[in-house]
């Protein structure tokens, strides 16, 4: 290793050793930031020569320079090899060999420090613009499928159990909402990360008379973040990130459980497109939900990035610590994680069959009504306890005749209570069941359609 | 155990069995939510009352029964014992004893379901709106100790070792700063929450005719969930919440840190007062930092409730599964550890002796104004890299030779370079340090005095 | 609070501040080890006695009054109020009381450090031992379900979609074999910590002539923590222990999730008897498999409990830190977790019905066949790959004719190869298929009745 | 994409969509596991061939072919690229292009269910091997230095407050025997784990006449795994392996921190070799030790990583579900952390200068000796809770009147305890206190040599 490949060597007698500096190398993790680099340098570039730090001209000189290094970065040219240490040296070394001295005047009233949590914060930014976009997009696809299916009934479930009969649209749109509050979330971890910690400097500002509301501008923020010291300290917007998206994949899990039991040659709801599916090595027949396994899986991914970030911040004391350079994987790669998952599930839904027949034989079963039975004698003035008594002793009963509650005859009924009629019969049907609801937010079709 | 101590054993051929009741009973911990259990109670039969499934004077004696229920369970005259399964099956046996068949009425289109999701909500709402107040107590003893060590300097850290000197109050600030958004992130929850989940029923809604907006403004929601698969399913702001606690213990674990290595002889920079420091049962001499210790270490409590939500809902189809009893342990327990953190940490910060000399003394030696030096350098028209480099030379030399940089002659500083006037010297000193800091939110006394 | 109830205020010039005693106070939680404290004060004593630190008739006199504090704490009749700070403060604050300045001996040569270090061994042992019991008492439970059900055959999934038939016993066998591994977890967990660490004093040892091995001997240790620095530090043991607590959950979760997807209505492999199932507030019909779901949902809890207690160790410097009074929830709730959800599900177990005719039918489907049927081809010479290949388009011809493969005559099988013969048939079924199976720990009932 | 790229296309009547394949690729991953993957092969050709089921001819064909696509793929000539799905089916595919039919028997018998398991194993036994090679060699590192410092003494830290001398290698040695558990966790996970899989098949095992024992001694494995579900289904193993890691990373954690605070310059213990400190981009002066922040910062990831894995496998039914592909990551990164992570802290300490004087320093104030003049009064009788009373009040007045504990006379002394006699003097001092220590374990000299 060279020692002038690093920023710093001056007070040092000996250069690193390779094996301690390839340990602590990150360029390999923040070369994906190199982008929101550049564009942090050239608005610090053209900062410093608005406050005449630099003259006008060097400031333009350093921004060509900049966007260059930049496209040589895009198309490949410039190395970017560890022993760099990091993409910041990278990028000020090129400089340097551009611009002799004067690449040496960019990172006056600068540190790393300040430096990366621009870059990370310029990256996440981006990184949940992104991640919204596709939050909608399966929302989208979730309520077109409610659309296209706005008739279906299907059997709704509690403890996987039969419950009542649902809308199919009514369940998909179910997710919607879930969907909608980490959508919120995104949106408030956005706002309030968008403040630029540029000029917080190692850690105290300087001395030096920079306008870190210039920069700020210059980068979309929405201000500065107030405290030096808090500027370069914190991750918590990482972490809010990370646990924002770990909500985000709790609720695809749950979808891809479903989507995984439905396909089941037991429940039979759905039916993947056969370019969603995936075989077996070794058994010829298999069609497999591999894609909502996967989503399902990646959640263990996310969680993990969680507790991983929050692991690294405990306990550190003020303010920069080398530890925190342990965040960079966490971001990365939490943010494409949940934005592959969200596509591949949008994909998988939108290239799904729900067999609609099949769900309403379900939602058909007699198990589906009791509820239904009881509102019926609520209905008629039986207490509710009553009426729910009197069903179960029904469904005791009918059980043990192992005959269906839809089987039982208006004589039959009336032995359990003589308020039941004729007017029952038409009620025990699923789609007359969520027809009958009247409650807001339920599975009526008029609350369904109304979306 | 007899059947008739539970609500629902009309379609059972037999008792549940002890073991499995002893297993499965939850009134251990939602005893906790009796008071919220009851209020909604009474708001849903009034609405019962007004929607007319109710007589309005049904509603009243129930109204009047639950009230005193509620102060059987304060007085400790209504037994709560675990054969009952959980709060809600405890209140409404005693309102069947006290009202016989009409306390069967209550819970007309109402299931545990919505009910357990509308106690949780009401709960988190009230330790939410705790929570912010001890936030904000802990903010004002910060900017008060901020206030009272106003000109205080101490040095900086990074990576644990001596950066440039700070004003103490600054320092202090910055978690002030890392508080606000704590108090944000709770506040944003809160709003996301406060929807009224009553009347979802068990998962479909109901065919009866039901206000939730009733209930929901009674009970001083924003508005109702607005699908009740949904209403019943989730519960992401639980989560969210514990993710948002764990952030709290993140920033607090920090501070606790500092104050644990503050008050070692080693740093000697604060003085616990001795009521709030424990000894030793072997060593007489012992005084040590408990408090911040404790607070450190319930950091792993709340990351660990998070871990612990995050895994039950991973995988779960919809709608209500029994797994998600297992939500109120840490929600009770996030909520007090946090609560009682915040106090913790706010009483022992206020009863904690910032040693300002010690500070200072570690804050005015010689490698805290390198940068300083630096700066000083490039005021003078030396490129910055070049002025680090000069720096660290200056360092490495200083050090070789035993010597602080403050102790070095004119002569010596300009053989490193001719730019070195004696008005460098006067710059050697934290309070001028930090006094000639100029750029926004740096830690210059002007920034500080500002808050 | 008087200062009195504490055993080390001498050094302080104030008493304990209330709320920052309430706030550290741990005698809540370690009143679960009053057996072991008092357990290893009359092993210490004993020794004090042997080794002339006491004479024997004190020693003697000590044992007798710990025994009776230990009856006292069992009657209720000894106080152990929060003021106390921990148990080691009331046993031995009861002690001066009973013996005067004799019971102000029993502390020599002994800190709280090796002392809680020590309560927490011995009680981590009995709760292994429980684990291990309440394993075998499972393993026994699924070996008896599995002779039950010898002959029955069930549909294998990957993927949860049907692959091949396999024996019932065959699969509950692979979970004896989970537990087997879990069961070893725990044997090595309780070797590795079964040393005393009685006799590190707070971090250092002693002066005094004390003798660590006759306290290990009679505690039945197998020796003593050898690094006294190691022996107040450390928790690797809890960890190690909650760390196979979290595979066992995990094994048990798999299994949980299968008895709920099981007990569907759409799967119908077994039903639950009633005397282990739920019902519904709301919903008459319901019969709900909650045992299994509490059992999975606890995964989350023991989950919990492994990551607090590593974010509570990580970071911290030797030796005791207050911390790591944290590790007291996390041990005795996870022993008490693992134990009870070991016992609640081998009872569920024991009283669940497999419906063999269901299982079979479903086993029978002509999707499970597949393999048996490139497996003949291979037998007949045609390379696996391709053997791969015409099964495959086998299914998809067949499933594109809404036809099972076992519907297909010869004819039409030999369309695809002309291995296909009429000994093909009696394969097609799910017995023969299991039976054919001749490698080691296939599915064969060769293999099954081994065991 | 080509239809032919993946090896169960037939049954689809179209190709997988390739966002689909994309998303579910694995190769970038299973990449690290080609070695394993190829030795697999050629121990499964090898006894397939002993076995009939190839001739050995085509065995020894195979297995020539096998070899040279190692070296393609060692060589970089093979490509792999994401169409391919996984590593297994890039060989098998290169296998057919280079045999023919022949290459199409290769996968008789087996099932990519069985075969990732037995890659996994392989790479798993490999890493553990390396992970114990490290741990060795840091307890070496620490061994050596506590033999170079064996006369050292320093401050012995509980709660970070003085507490009493300690010898440097004590201190040390503490490390060393908490890395000794580590390293017999890692044995006995590899003992556990060292079983083939390979066999199982798909799930149920084969009707082909395979020799599992064969190829099981062939890979040198100690048998194979019993049960065929279970091979395919479970990962404990590389649970075990994350939190036997996680331990390993919370126990490096801990020197870490040590090593951070003793670089500070308020403690002052020790100095990091150049060579092995990092400076500052901004900050000339600075010297950080960031190889200990980053091992610190890690122990986050494998923490991470434990957390994932757990979460992936929660809840899955049996046997394989691809949920489980999410296992490599944190394999592969764990491995690579825990491995790095010690040869980097080894590096480290040993290029780490203890500055004893220092410690001797920090180890001779007044505040260390409390419990030797307390084990003092009890040798001369002093019940030692009233010893230790006397020495807290000594402590007190001390602290009162500012002296240091070592400072006061004879006649202070014996204004507390009339046992203090001129023999105290020569015990105040850091050497006599560690000598003087008797119990087995301690911090005396006798006990360090011996190691």
């Amino acid at each position: 290793m060279k020692k002038n490949k690093l920023l710093w060597g001056a007070r040092f007698r000996k250069p690193m050793a390779e094996t301690a500096l390839r340990f602590s190398s990150s360029i390999e993790l923040d070369r994906h930031f190199y982008k929101e680099d550049i564009a942090g340098s050239i608005a610090h570039a053209e900062m410093l020569g608005a406050a005449g730090i630099l003259t006008r001209s060097e400031a333009e000189i350093m921004r060509k320079a900049l966007l260059e290094i930049q496209k040589e970065i895009e198309k490949g040219t410039l190395e970017l090899p560890w022993e760099m240490e990091d993409i910041h040296t990278a990028v000020e070394k090129r400089l340097l060999k551009k611009l002799g001295p004067l690449g040496g005047k960019l990172h006056t009233a600068r540190s790393r420090n300040d430096q990366v949590a621009l870059d990370e914060r310029l990256y996440l930014r981006q990184a949940i613009d992104e991640v919204r976009r596709e939050i909608r997009q399966l929302q989208r696809t979730l309520v077109r499928a409610a659309k296209k299916y706005i008739a279906a009934v299907m059997p709704g479930y509690t403890h996987l159990q039969h419950a009542q009969p649902v809308l199919l649209s009514h369940h998909l749109l179910a997710y919607v909402a879930m969907l909608e509050r980490d959508h919120e979330r995104m949106e408030e971890c956005r706002n309030r990360l968008n403040y630029s910690p540029l000029g917080a400097g190692a850690l105290a500002g300087t001395s030096l008379p920079i306008d870190r509301g210039r920069v700020a501008r210059k980068l979309k923020f929405d201000g500065i973040v107030q405290n030096s010291l808090d500027a370069v300290s914190d991750r918590d917007y990482l972490i809010e990130f990370t646990a924002a998206s770990s909500l985000i994949m709790m609720h695809l899990s749950r979808l891809c459980e479903e989507l995984v039991l439905w396909s089941t040659k037991e429940f039979g709801f759905v039916t993947v497109d056969d370019a969603y599916a995936t075989g077996s090595s070794m058994l010829p027949q298999k069609k497999n939900p591999d894609i909502a396994e996967l989503v399902r899986g990646k959640t263990g991914r996310v969680y993990g990035h969680l507790v991983n970030l929050l692991t690294v911040m405990k306990g550190l004391p003020l303010t920069y610590n080398r530890d925190m350079q342990e965040d960079k994987t966490p971001l990365i790669d939490t943010a494409h994680t949940v934005q592959s998952s969200l596509t591949a599930l949008a994909e998988l839904l939108s290239h799904t069959r729900f067999n609609v027949e099949e769900c309403k034989k379900r939602a058909a079963a007699g198990d589906m009504f009791a509820a239904d039975i009881a509102e019926y004698l609520v209905a008629r003035g039986v207490p509710f306890r009553k009426a729910h008594h009197t069903v179960g002793k029904l469904v005791q009963v009918s059980e043990r005749n192992r005959k269906s509650l839809t089987d039982l005859s208006l004589v039959e009924l009336r032995r359990f209570s003589p308020k039941f009629q004729a007017d029952i019969f038409p009620l025990l049907n699923p789609r007359t069941s969520v027809s009958r609801k009247r409650s807001a937010g339920s599975t009526s079709p008029v609350e369904a359609s109304g979306f």
